[in-house]
């Protein structure tokens, strides 16, 4: 089965997170693939790199993509990330996969949305989790699952800033 | 600050358990109290049961509640859980307070929605995740964050049940 998280709103990758370890707590095996995070200094990634049953790959550098202009680096990055998840797929290695921000990296053309259709057709048992806004209408189309995570009020509207511990 | 996760789409309590994993890998102290559930076997609980720094409060009974016809064990629980609640928060002994299910607590008349109003104007410094579908008007209005996890697609639909390690 595929899962999307995507939309606005906070919770796509903890949602994502919140799998892992209900997953985790029921000694499955699971595949973390980041696109376009490169710091184990998460919170997040402090806590779960420690733990058996679970690999973890980060893809990009820890500078901010600009979007309208991204760099080298960001293209071989998202490359490896993207081949990555085709090793991780085909392994059978793995019960859950979770590719976050993968929706991202397409909407901002580091990635073609046909490699992330092909992802989603690849033959496998288990269960893929694609996260990250923008998700593609093909994607939503193709997947057995999507929640949009819709912002209704968040707290960076009054000029909060992000917070170690709660927003990474 | 207040967090809600509401709506009908899957992702809100796996969104807050998210937000555990993060906040452990800071060492911050986080206690979570579910209502509605007693069930050391979910995926989740069996996990997070083992980590310090963690407290988990259950309350509720191994059968669902009925909605139309609630038992009076299920009022009891409900009425314990809000006060291990106000005990969590006039504590300050944690970073993180998830209280999971409680709109759903709400919804169904357990609890008084005063009451819900009432932890959530309790002077505290840790940061408090409220979970469940229905979350009334009046929570959304007083809460700083709130994100409404919207059903686009769901394989229940289709007939799939509920599975081990994904869904619980």
């Amino acid at each position: 089965m595929i899962q999307i998280y995507t939309g606005n709103g906070k919770g796509k990758t903890t949602a994502a997170l919140g799998l892992i370890v209900r997953a985790l707590g029921r000694g499955k095996k699971v595949c973390l693939i980041q696109f376009m995070k490169k710091n184990f200094e998460y919170g997040e990634i402090k806590f779960l790199s420690k733990q058996e049953n679970l690999d973890i790959f980060q893809f990009g550098t820890d500078q901010l993509v600009d979007p309208n202009n991204p760099a080298k680096i960001d293209f071989e990055e998202t490359e490896k990330g993207y081949r990555k998840c085709l090793e991780a797929i085909s392994s059978h290695k793995y019960d859950i996969i979770v590719i976050d921000e993968i929706n991202v990296a397409v909407k901002w053309k580091l990635l073609s949305l046909e490699k992330q259709l092909e992802l989603m057709e690849m033959e496998t048992d288990a269960e893929i989790i694609m996260t990250g806004r923008y998700a593609h209408e093909k994607v939503l189309e193709k997947a057995d699952l999507v929640t949009e995570m819709k912002e209704i009020k968040h707290y960076y509207q009054t000029g909060i800033q992000a917070r170690k511990g709660i927003e990474f």
